[in-house]
This record gives structure tokens, C-alpha cells and sequence, in this order.
């Protein structure tokens, strides 16, 4: 079974959306936490960074919170033309437009999400994005890895990645990748 | 003259104390964030983390705020046996055991204390430690350099180090030391 990865950009502040992030504006103001990457569609930047989201790419599943989903249109029913079905943690009713996006599926409990999530990817890993589900799948031991995108950037205020927890995690530091505008580190989480 | 270096042992989660940081329970529970050196009498770490450490002790001058420089008594009056003046940024008056250290001194306002350290500290650096006196510290400018060694490891509560600020804060990513224990980066503020 593969890997369920978080994997996010991240502020010094650990803002991964500035203020006044909503559907009409996402990520919110001053949103420079993708600047390492540019466009998803022409992506640049240093050796290190391709090769770090060249890694998105390679998932077998997308996971994100509703919001996320909804701001980006379901990316068009197929994120980055992967081709891989998109699981969506929520506990309101899909939007209709998701009627004609067969690889996008709403999943009330996030642990479920995530296990159906790691079934349909195989042994490719799943790509998370999101914060609002992060604090619920943490406590229950649903993530195995987390993949966080350091940004040089203080972003004084918006959506927090980590909120309160039940309980401490400890991680172990898997990899390190410096690059000007991000330091990219992948920890596991120790259970 | 010298640089004013924000400088912490920081959580994934954004935490510098665990839940219940007190004065009788200095960092708060779970406490795991300064592992990488161990015993400050006596550092242990990999090369990367003592050549961290060392560069504490290299300081010209120290500054905090009133919670940790209670909770660690003054540091007996003489910080890491470094000899330099200790400014602690504090509204209240100084409690009377300081009366008998010479090398501490309680300043009210956080941009005069940065302003008193770094000319008490000629041309070497402000070792800066604290979180309540972080945002204004920022926003007014006063800071130069943070220097963060990042923990692997989700606190899930606690005290964190940086709080809503007036605007976005760009940083430059001077240095990038990885070690099994923390991933050591060092930020210059840009202005």
C-alpha cells in the first residue's frame, strides 16, 4: 500500500493561506507560498524544486478538504491531468458540477477518505492537501508522511496548517532539499 | 554593528513551549524541543548541531523576554557564562534578586531594549530568545536575522513564537543546516 502524504507549502508563521483567503480570492492576500514553483502548468525553479513537484505528479490519489476543492473548481474534475481519482473530506452534500467529474468523491469521515484514497492509489502515494481535516486524521494516526515546503515568508496572518492536537507526534526527518525560495523537508510520523 | 538574531527551537506546529508552560514547569509539558543539543553544560549533537550551538555562545549580547528570564532565574545572572549584558524586555519592574546582577537589565519598550543589546554588543551578534515581544519586534523593523531550528515533532499545543503581525514579512533563506535533530535555517529579514 502506498504512502498518505501531506504536502503543502508553508510560511515561517505556518500560514498556508494569507488573509482573507475565501472562494472568490484563494489563498487569500500577499499569497506568495507557490513562488517556488511558479505555474502548475510550466513549473520553475531550482534542480531541487522541479524534483520536489515533480513528486506531486507521480501520486496515485489526490486528497483535499472541501474548501480547497471547491476554490480550484475540482481543478477541472482531474488535478494536473493526472488522471487519478480526487477524494474530497467533507460533510456537506457535493456541489452538482461534481455530477459530470467522475474521478472527484465525496467522503463524510476523513479516515475513510484517506483509506479509500490509499486503495485506489496502489502503491503510489496519496497526495494530501488541506488544514481544516489535518488536527482529526493526525490525532487518528491516518497520515504517514508529511512533505512541508518551508517558505521564507511571514505571512502575519491567515489559515493555520497545524491547530490543536490530542496529543504530541513525534516525526523523523526523512529528506532534505534546500532551495532559495523554499526548504523542502519530508518527515515521517513515528507511531 | 552587530546583528539582532531572533533565535528558537521551533516545533512543525509553530510551538516554542508545550501546554502548561509555567514558571514551575519551564516549556510547558512534552518538552523535546531543545534534544539537538541536549545539556547546555555539555552539548551533544552532530557536527552540524554543535557548530549551531557554538554559535549561541558567540553572542555579544542576550535578550528575552520576562517569562523565560524568570523561569531560568536570570540564568543565575550570567548567561551560558558568556560574561554580556542580559536585557529583558519587561512592563513590570525587575523582581529584587536581580539588585545582585550586574549584567541584567529590565527595558520597557522591545525596540529600545534590540537598540540598548546591539550597541552593548559591538560588532558581534544579539542572541534574541522569546515569543510575547516577537510581533511588535517585527513589525517595527527591529529585528535582523531569525535564525530557527526546526523539530521534527507536532507539540499540538502550547506557546507559539510567531502571532498576528501588521503586515507580510518577506525572509531570505541565508543558511540551510540539516541534521537528524533539526533542520537548523537561518533567515535574514528583508526590508
Amino acid at each position: 500500500m502506498g504512502t498518505a502524504l501531506l504536502d503543502m507549502s508553508m510560511s515561517l508563521d505556518g500560514y498556508i493561506a494569507g488573509p482573507g483567503d475565501a472562494l472568490e480570492l484563494p489563498g487569500g492576500e500577499g499569497f506568495a507560498l507557490h513562488d517556488w514553483f511558479g505555474d502548475p502548468d510550466a513549473p520553475a525553479g531550482t534542480e531541487a524544486d522541479l524534483r520536489q513537484f515533480a513528486e506531486i505528479t507521480q501520486a496515485g490519489a489526490v486528497l483535499s478538504g472541501r474548501r480547497t476543492a471547491q476554490q480550484t473548481g475540482h481543478w477541472g474534475g482531474d488535478h494536473h491531468a493526472m488522471g487519478v481519482p480526487i477524494f474530497v473530506v467533507s460533510r456537506s452534500a457535493p456541489p452538482s458540477e461534481v455530477a459530470d467529474m467522475p474521478l472527484v468523491h465525496y467522503v463524510r469521515d476523513v479516515v475513510e477518505a484517506i483509506g479509500q484514497a490509499k486503495e485506489a492509489a496502489g502503491d503510489r502515494h496519496v497526495h494530501m492537501i488541506g488544514a481544516g481535516w489535518v488536527p482529526a486524521a493526525i490525532d487518528a494516526g491516518a497520515i504517514d508522511e508529511i512533505r512541508i515546503h518551508h517558505v521564507p515568508l511571514l505571512m502575519g496572518g491567515g489559515r493555520r496548517l497545524f491547530d490543536v492536537l490530542a496529543r504530541p507526534v513525534a516525526l523523523e526527518i526523512l529528506q532534505v532539499d534546500a532551495a532559495p525560495k523554499a526548504t523542502h523537508i519530508r518527515y515521517r510520523v513515528v507511531r
